[in-house]
């Protein structure tokens, strides 16, 4: 495969560049007989789609998406379901300084020492425009997660710099531009976001994910167990650079007695696992930090070279967003439905006949 | 897939259980024509194997391997090469107790619940001595890098518990039973482990890892990029809980322009990205920091259930590493050296005609 | 996987059903720097369209393909390649009759019982219509094939029904409605399938599919030699029901002193290999015939069931083709170029490195 | 993948040559629970092994399989099955004389070409002594399939070169050198193979497989339909030439008002699409012939060439089977086993929630 496949059951194969003609995906291995319309896809193509905000770019679009097929009379049929989404705002002049050019901390030295070309408007393929099929793909996911499991997937902001965000409740996440779990300290957020900017500067991130309501069992030792496939798919996302399980790097200074979770027949007693034991999820809730690099694009000049290796002088302009992790949890959320609906099929396929008397204690200190 | 094959083109198919007859692998798509023998294997078994020093686990294995087919006079045929190390020192009687019931912090309550049975014996197939047959395919991976780029793939202890072990040299790193790259607080690591081990504990680790000399253009962007897929076999791992990339967390409080690796003629300036632009290499050094949880076996009793559901105290003897992470460096080489082989193999199926005339700068500041 | 993607480096992913919105497919790992535009792929379109004589389908669609990704300036990028047809004439009304009955000899029964749902308008997902997405893709797979290795691939009708069609010369296969390499016979086979079609029936075909100048050394024994993913890829058209790779079933009652192709300093003296020997090409030319079965929907009343299990009388009318072989030139064209591809692009990334010193004697006989 | 792994959720790696130290196989993705000892495997071995008959090869190999892991207790816990079977009468004497040339019909040429190295001892890696593997996964397979669904898979030899072997009974196929269901021309096929061998010649030969008892609703369309996976299957075993399902090659000249199987509430009235519509079981038997080329090792001097191009005359001495499709039977049997224990669990991934109410009629006219 040569990589924008991702899944072994319910897999996902996307196409389209930041500035093409449109962007889309592949869907092979859906269940068949699930309600599915435009508008379940929609919903979250519209968390994510761009210029909501002062605070992420202002570039319009609307991310329309089109079922192409794969539905018959409003059911899944089980068969590959394609999605489309035009772009409509391209605006491809913004590029043509830096065609002959590499920007720091972007992929356009690597693109072209790899493939000889490259496609360099918006920074083609390697824009995280090109999440917006994953969206579309994990809402998909999502759905048939919620209806079989109840599974809830909740992803949100829990620090820009060095701004760290207290959880106060998550009906707040969708009413701020910052996907943050908080009311009390948006203002301050969106001045210190507007000092960035201003700057002509971007700022990293740090982004939860969770997931409740998993189904005890799901995840294949040893290579494909689910923290490990959830690294994969987290640090597939733009721009992460950590990716933490649980306790993640606090389980460094941790002892054995104080790490591993003791059961008990009303539930565990704690959860540094993070919900996956032995590269299986346990039924406790899955809890993951990502770790999210401040946007390369800045109107700050830097120093790079050119295609002939010239010493160059660079500044981004254009449309960007200040801190790429702000857009980043409606993206985590689709990764991580990706992940679990595929080893919620594979699980069955080799399991389907399993039963077993022990109780799922997983209900306590999720 | 199952779960237990990495890679595409260079795979690694492992088998095997702690207390069973034998552990192996089968690597499928190692190029032909590289000399081959069991003493190039073995090597890094020996810095892998139990029973090395009063800090580790003192099974006392030999890990002796046999290349079963895929070598003809001394040189990989291109077929499949067949592993085999057999098991030599179980003792399954350690075991009997904790039968009908699960370890915290182990993969007991997961596989059960999966797979409605389980080898109890040492953890089955999720002991860490699964990972012998990963080092052993490893060492073949890491040998034809060596021999096609002069890749060299190094990792060793930074921290373990509170104490931070400061880089002073790679030559220590086989000389001290930690895997550090230090000699001045080799004895206080001595004594710290020496009473995490009379408390009957176990403690966390922090583990580096860094490959130098790779090729630039490895990674297939969008699902497998290159840190993806180290993601993915770093967290596959036994015990890792947290994989960063590069500057890692850090990224969260980093702006874009300290980020950004700026480029001149005479290489990059900094290497925030560990290695990896937009999931492909740049050819810098790649930089990788994993978390590794406290051992989930120690004697000091704790509250868990048994397959009934009902109430037990468990307390786990029988021979175990006091802190997991001293053995993952040689695991944790194998892996990105499996990502990196796999990777440099998909490269030239896609891009072999590739040529640019654009200098490769990745030699400074690595 | 689900079974709509082929191939492992060089994969292509369709989607799409007769009646639905579009046909299409996602290309991956498509090497960059080719030159590519619509023009290059709506010609083996164009071959394969409905409409085009009385003797195929009176279905009118232009088949008129877009390209939405994959391609920078005109050149491929080695990023995916969504293609995207949309349908125009589809008429659902003519399967009102059929929605609560199977028809003989199609795929409406296993359907139904394997996804509980199925879009029976014009039979949706198993309509040979979705082969248009893999004549697109084998497109861009035989030019690359072409401008890398000069190969050509070849597909002609030698039999429909009890008349074999004699090779006359391959200048014909575009010049009559039947694919036949033949010009002095084509006036009695448009009787002959006059008869069939006024006598509301259909009739089987075999055909032979052949490519010149492949390079030695593709295919990857054990499982995934070339002549199995060849008999996988034919297999998978539509009405396939028989295939055989050089001297095929005749080599039943030969001897291997007759069978064995010798090989001289001039060339092989014999192809009954197929061009394919131990699994891997020898750079001879590959033989294949295909036997495909009559067109299942015909105008004659047969007994069948409906959706409860009860006796029904159908006969399938709409539009159809009378012998469903004749259209499968270009998709068998397509197919071979999709095994091609994947295996030479597989070949290259383990075995890039390979020099032999002995002749390529696979020039004679072919 | 670099080909020797069959399967997507049941999957086969095999490794071994000829005359190495071993061959064997891993089995990933088996389900849990099911009883399995040696004693399981060894039964099949024993049908495939050499040295039976004066008919087949001398060379004397028990066959002797070893469970190296993913057994507990004598039950599979759906961790990898390794397969060990010791390779012990290796004359690699024998071939001394064709290391540097190439045999007419053998994979020789081919793999020089490709890998630039061959292991020449008995065709090393492409001898039909790697099937060994297969059969003993195979035999788990089996062993599930016959378990859960009463599946019963039965392949007997149809013809010898130009003699046509009637069928007489199933209980015969095992009572004889030749797997025919036959009883009374069991002499005349062993003076014909005399003849044959002692004319220091080979010969073809025709294989029918059968698969009673398949559940409805196996394969995944398009690529992966249960006919192409089949036919992948079956084109993967040493000398097929040529594939079949249902009527095969006959279709050419059939009506559709012919071959399409008509349905009733009391069965299907005949079977001309061999247990497969739109790529997906129906339930019927699954009919399927092969077409195996005569050995290509005979006595008898032909031409060929040595690595530097010059010609020489070789005679193939040694230990062969002077008809290779004779012990082909068991081979095909655990082929056809392990696409339909594949496609059974690949089959419940994505559609184990499906019920349908219309009645399975697939039990007439088998």
């Amino acid at each position: 495969m040569a990589g924008n496949t991702f899944g072994q059951i319910f897999t996902v194969t996307t196409f389209g560049e930041s500035h093409g003609a449109a962007l889309g995906c592949v869907i092979d291995g859906c269940p068949p007989g699930m309600n599915l319309s435009e508008f379940d896809i929609q919903q979250d193509l519209d968390r994510r789609k761009p210029g909501t905000s002062r605070h992420v770019t202002q570039r319009r679009e609307e991310d329309t998406v089109e079922i192409l097929s794969g539905i018959f009379e409003g059911k899944t049929t089980g068969t590959p379901i394609g999605l489309l989404i035009r772009n409509t705002d391209q605006r491809s002049k913004d590029y043509g300084a830096i065609a002959q050019s590499f920007r720091p901390g972007h992929a356009d030295y690597t693109y072209w020492h790899k493939y000889g070309i490259r496609d360099f408007r918006g920074g083609g393929r390697s824009s995280a425009r090109e999440t917006a099929a994953r969206v579309a793909a994990g809402a998909i996911a999502k759905k048939w997660l919620r209806e079989h499991y109840q599974t809830e997937i909740v992803a949100y902001i829990t620090q820009i710099g060095e701004k760290k965000i207290p959880f106060e409740n998550e009906s707040f996440i969708n009413n701020n531009p910052f996907f943050a779990a908080n009311q009390s300290q948006i203002e301050e957020l969106e001045q210190y976001m507007d000092s960035i900017r201003k700057a002509c500067d971007s700022i990293g991130a740090k982004l939860h994910v969770t997931a409740r309501n998993v189904p005890v069992g799901l995840g294949e030792p040893v290579f494909d167990r689910l923290d490990a496939d959830i690294a994969h798919a987290m640090m597939s996302i733009n721009a992460v650079k950590g990716v933490e399980i649980g306790a993640g790097f606090e389980s460094i200074c941790q002892k054995g007695s104080e790490h591993g979770d003791e059961l008990t027949p009303e539930g565990f007693l704690s959860n540094n696992a993070g919900g996956i034991l032995g590269g299986i999820s346990s039924g406790q809730d899955i809890h993951i930090n990502l770790a999210i690099k401040p946007t390369s694009s800045i109107a700050t000049p830097r120093h790079s070279i050119d295609i002939h290796g010239q010493p160059v002088i660079l500044a981004t302009h254009g449309r960007h967003d200040p801190c790429v992790g702000l857009r980043a949890a409606p993206i985590a959320e689709a990764m991580l439905a990706l992940v679990l609906i595929d080893h919620a099929l594979r699980h069955r396929a080799q399991n389907a006949d399993i039963q077993v008397n022990t109780p799922n204690i997983a209900h306590h200190n999720q």
